[in-house]
């Protein structure tokens, strides 16, 4: 609080607040008013409150209150004592808690032995503890700075007198944030907690000449470039740039709420993961399953992307299954990686995605390269890779319509599956490998039979060659709107329908997610839509589109699985909207699995599955 | 018939059949049998009969009997005839006709005066009179030549000693077709008829040299690229290119059949039209109003597309306003030429829908003027045209999407429709002028609210100024698959629904029209698609989406109109399901006309609309 100000001076940050318990001694009626009110306050709204009060002539005035904004950590935290204290049920503590607010639960925090030495010889300075995390980095002294670095990829703090609402964009960039002036309620501190992002505060000790880029801390002259780390849970600075670990999900309150959340959820979470890597950090949170596997983003690697080129450049099926052949051991050593990783879970496997031309060379090296592989003129493989050329590739020569004009590039695919599945089945006989198997871009139930024809086949000769059982599915995705209109034709061959939302909302809405960017701050600013339809699910258009699948497909295939696999299936509105349409599960980013564990709650807590 | 042949030798066109006429001479005892069969068969089934018979030691062997196929003009005469003898009713006899055949009504023929002249003194032989109709151009010799010369806009003859199946691509290109083998049923003819191409076939004087490209008739020597004619009604052949005009559909057996079409259709029959000259053809053709006008096609005239290009490289408003203002007493006057083309029917205008960077110069000249016209470097004028580029086009910045970020587009156009409505009307007092304004990609009600609000105060305003009263509609477009799921809402504030089939079936199926054609011809061999679903409706897919939209937007507006203005609109079994789903009209081009009118007939007589 402070004395002799208005509110706007708290807020602004522009003075530094003192601490409440000073009240105390400076007003000792007024607080002890204030603490009876606190206390109604609290056990009414049964929640943590954010009050604004005033005193005058000695007398309290209480000006608003709301429930109190908080770090995720606070609010788990709260949660749990709530339910220790038997104020709240395990179920009102869990939709007491902002689901996407868990994000910032997930940020590192500095290695414990590094931060100790730090704390010996590095500390320079301390500032108000304003929102909790590790930062580390290099200084910038504007926003503009912080977005061109961030952007090139480095970490960096921003450095402030204060910061305002233009300083937004570069807060976003930044790992954490600096401020001379402000305290808990100023606007960097609001701001830095709402994005989960490391802050420390009111820093006055700093001597700052932001017009030369620089800052004096400690007796240490600070210069754009410079090496510094926050602790946001601390408030001290430092003057070196500490290593930091990944946050641990599974312990603590954390972990408390987590397995509350899966206690009370009624559908599945899964991962969107590409490498075992990432297969690996979506089981450690929580992830029951990969939902999707974008295998083209396998070609990409060394040794691969060669192979793959010189199988887009052949003129016959013989040279293109030559050059695929190279890529399959890869192919399958990666899925392999991705079965292990999730311990026997399901582990859905979607073909070949993307128009080719993605895949072809620019570099000039590079198209010379390819043409020595495939013993052709340069003139000749630049003709060919510009005849891949399309209008709009998003419509074009892609998903199964790949498979359809190349089916051996599907065979390969299904080699590798099956092969994996029966070596990770034979290392773990207890766990119980089925591979699904997803076919992209569907949008007639002939054009799946067909694909699917040749992946039955080949899985069945490579299961019959190796000698044993294995079973296996073969799904689709739904993301054009004609799948989701025909889904009960479509259901007659798929064993799984998956939303690719992302695909599904850009026809839907007849938009490219790539284009848009152009014409929607105009249809924001006309409020002709409120939020961007490929972060929030469109429920009345899209939705109904997928409610339509759901029952037509189930119509003809009452088991039959429906999940998320577009970025949807991390967001909690569309999480809660996939409950109350029925499916079965949402697949989503490895950081992101927390966020949806706890939404799936939310959501059937709200309107409890039958 | 042949004597001593087998039927093979009928049909592949080596041997010249004699008239039926002699064999009344050469077997009088099986003629007569035969010309009782042919009785017995033509009453049972009620329609001309295609015989296949043999004679053998005098007797009469009946091989095969179908409908005959016949050339528009005989199925008309023998519909009318049919009719006239009592033998069918009108409804049968429109039955009977396939409309997809009138299309060779519509073709050209040889001007009167032209043709008597050139009877005078340019006839080098005569032929078979095997498919009528009237081609004049230079000869080619082989179909790859028809196909390329075709393809370049010229008018060619297709010359050849007989066709093969593998000819019907050249075929497809050649205005005639003139062979020194086969009769009426020799594989030129029938191809030729089915095509609606003229043919003359069985012209035995002619010498043929296919190896030089050259051959000689009547005294004469034909090289590649000489000019020819061909009356396909008469089988004669002349040594120039005599000038052609446009058929009359309105007098004749083609007048007759059209009045009853006109009788039993239910739906109305619309065209697209951008220019007063194809509204004046259409008009006589029988069509009952303009479904589309695209109005961006206006853009692109001489004085027009420089000001339009202005108005794209503005930075601001009132730049943009300025260049507008140049377009609009010109688009208004085409808009004038319209509505009188009409006279009085209801046209449909609809609002600009491409994306800008199709309208901005790409020659190194335009571009200069441009920016000199701008005041501006040429690299910036480069710089702002690239920045137009868009990664998926069809999805982009175009339709509405134009209008809700430069609202004056949409005023200017609706200034331009206004007035030219209001000269007309005063004009005309008898007529009821209503223009009717069509907003193109429409996805959510609120866009089509923020677009339809400019509308009604500009034409409002105008109106006002104007001190007299007039109606006018603002409709939309359905051609995003969001638009027919939320129909409901879209009728809400659209007095009309204009089914864009192109695109709806674009973003349905999620192909482009551009880019489909590298993987449809797999799906056709792996029979997945069976016809392309641009030139016939896609009903099982993007017929739900329409007929779901027809459904909900008249719970909404049960007077809510609703027509096709996409290709479909010309194509008859696309024109019986929008029958069927109960729209009221069909839009299509001008040629397409009669087609569409005795299609829409069909089906009101097949399924009768209460």
């Amino acid at each position: 609080f402070l004395t002799n100000a208005q509110g706007e001076d708290v807020v602004a940050g522009v003075r530094t607040p003192m601490p409440i318990a000073e009240m105390a001694e400076k007003f000792p009626e007024a607080f002890k008013q204030f603490q009876q009110v606190c206390a109604t306050l609290e056990n009414h709204y049964r929640d943590m409150q954010d009050m604004e009060f005033t005193v005058e002539h000695n007398k309290l005035y209480m000006l608003q209150t709301r429930n109190g904004k908080r770090t995720a950590a606070a609010a788990i935290k709260i949660a749990c004592d709530l339910i220790d204290e038997g104020l709240i049920t395990e179920q009102e503590a869990l939709m007491q808690i902002d689901a996407k607010s868990l994000d910032m639960l997930l940020h590192p925090t500095f290695e414990t032995k590094a931060l100790a030495d730090a704390d010996k010889n590095n500390v320079v300075g301390k500032g108000i503890a304003a929102s909790p995390g590790a930062a580390a980095g290099t200084v910038v002294f504007t926003p503009e700075d912080a977005v061109k670095e961030g952007k090139a990829g480095k970490k960096v703090i921003l450095v402030r007198l204060e910061t305002s609402p233009e300083d937004i964009e570069g807060m976003k960039y930044s790992q954490g944030i600096l401020t001379v002036r402000g305290g808990q309620t100023s606007h960097a501190a609001v701001v830095a907690r709402g994005m989960g992002t490391c802050c420390v505060s009111g820093c006055g000790d700093i001597k700052m000449d932001e017009a030369n880029k620089k800052f004096e801390l400690g007796g240490k002259v600070f210069h754009e470039g410079d090496a510094i780390s926050l602790d946001g849970s601390t408030g001290k600075i430092y003057d070196i740039a500490i290593k930091t670990v990944p946050a641990d999900p599974n312990s603590g309150y954390f972990g408390r709420i987590m397995k509350l959340a899966d206690k009370y959820k009624a559908i599945e979470v899964r991962t969107n993961a590409d490498t075992p890597a990432d297969a690996q950090r979506a089981f450690e949170l929580g992830a029951q399953g990969i939902g999707l596997t974008r295998t083209e983003h396998m070609f990409f690697g060394p040794g691969r992307i060669d192979k793959f080129r010189e199988m887009i450049c052949s003129e016959t099926v013989e040279e293109r299954k030559a050059a695929l052949a190279n890529i399959e051991p890869m192919q399958q050593a990666d899925f392999e990686g991705l079965m292990e990783a999730l311990k026997g879970q399901p582990v859905i496997i979607r073909f070949l995605d993307p128009p080719l031309h993605e895949f072809v060379p620019t570099d000039e090296k590079d198209i010379q390269l390819l043409a020595k592989a495939k013993g052709k003129s340069v003139e000749y493989i630049k003709q060919l890779c510009n005849s891949l050329h399309e209008f709009n590739p998003m419509m074009g020569h892609r998903g199964c319509r790949l498979a359809v004009t190349y089916p051996e590039i599907a065979e390969m695919q299904t080699k590798a599956v099956i092969k994996a599945a029966l070596n990770v089945q034979k290392r773990h006989p207890d766990w119980h490998v089925v591979p699904e198997i997803m076919i992209p871009l569907v949008g007639e139930v002939k054009e799946l039979a067909y694909v699917k024809k040749t992946v039955v086949a080949t899985a069945d000769a490579v299961i019959a060659e190796a000698g044993v059982e294995l079973k296996y599915m073969v799904g689709t995705m739904i993301e054009i709107p004609r799948a989701a209109l025909t889904a009960d034709e479509i259901a007659k061959e798929a064993e799984f329908f998956s939303f690719g939302t992302n695909d599904l909302t850009q026809m839907t809405f007849g938009f490219s997610r790539d284009d848009a960017s152009k014409f929607l701050p105009s249809y924001y600013a006309a409020k002709i839509y409120e939020s961007d339809p490929f972060a929030r699910l469109d429920q009345v258009g899209v939705g109904k589109l997928m409610k339509m699948a759901v029952t037509l497909g189930r119509e003809t295939r009452p088991e039959l699985q429906c999940g998320i696999c577009g970025e949807h299936g991390g967001d909690p509105s569309s999480i809660e909207f996939a409950h109350n349409i029925g499916l079965n599960y949402v697949s989503c980013s490895p950081y992101r699995v927390p966020i949806a564990r706890l939404a799936a709650a939310q959501a059937n807590i709200k309107n409890p599955r039958k």
